[in-house]
């Protein structure tokens, strides 16, 4: 069964801020049920990447960022916008030369997340990166990144560590685990 | 390495819609850099659930959801917010009720997500549910949500579907199965 997509009788933004626009939606179900929902818009981004780098075949390099919305430093994958005018693979080699030092020499896209599709439009593309080397950019970050090396089939002694909380991270991991043992 | 945590000099609440709340934020890092955020407040919730609901040793049930964000059908997890009053496990049983016709004898709470802690307030409880009964409850959806089974040892067969993209959906999975086989 295959339902036909509600259907959007009218869209109008409510609030917008330097970086987010919320929209108000007034939608009719294929039932007839009419309900107001309200959802995120991505702003002028387009998209974001998180990036799974990996050392050697065990070990994935993850850093220690300051998370704004939870107030407190999270472990997880480097991660960033792409740039107006970039692909996905270049953005994450670009992240990651500025997060965490290093280029890639292999970057594979794996699979595209959504974060919260009930209320949130965006998406973000899972890049594998492999054949590492040393190279550095300078990003926009207020404070240099703390790298942590982790293995890649550790993810749950990572969860025990009570420094990782993110969806994001943890799916990407998984997904990139499974791909990794399987190829 | 623990760094402090960056001073908040200015909070202030720039945007309130119905279901959203945008936060300012002037931070001081603690080698004295300033930078401007904004983040996403979780409004008035008590918090939400995501239950992963175990027909079987084998199989989890699915529901097919219509979700606002991208404007489509989204296979995942039952899941809703805490009501007031409620403990997350009472919610998980509740939602469970509402959205798959069944109620759980076994609950348990396996972790705790974040969703996109660089913006946003929101985490969510994974709740794994066992030995399920028949139980329907009226909720709050706009239609009947349609229930999938599908094997939690298949999350890559999930993937190849193109209808699951929900990185906490997929997270909570990729858990919920590792501590099964453990278990």
């Amino acid at each position: 069964m295959h339902r036909k997509t509600p259907t959007i009788n009218s869209q109008t933004v409510i609030a917008e801020t330097r970086q987010f626009r919320i929209e108000s939606l007034e939608l009719e179900f294929s039932n007839g049920q009419f309900r107001h929902y309200e959802r995120l818009l991505r702003g002028s981004s387009s998209g974001a990447v998180l990036v799974v780098p990996m050392l050697d075949k065990d070990t994935v390099l993850l850093v220690r960022e300051y998370a704004a919305g939870l107030h407190r430093y999270e472990l997880g994958l480097p991660k960033g916008k792409i740039d107006p005018g970039e692909d996905n693979l270049t953005a994450a080699n670009r992240e990651l030369k500025e997060e965490i030092g290093f280029g890639a020499q292999r970057l594979q896209h794996l699979h595209t997340l959504s974060i919260a599709p009930a209320y949130l439009e965006h998406v973000i593309d899972i890049i594998l990166a492999e054949e590492l080397y040393p190279e550095k950019l300078v990003g926009d970050e207020p404070e240099e990144l703390e790298v942590v090396p982790w293995s890649i089939h550790k993810i749950d002694d990572l969860m025990m560590s009570g420094e990782c909380s993110e969806a994001r991270s943890i799916a990407a991991l998984y997904l990139a685990a499974e791909y990794l043992r399987k190829s």
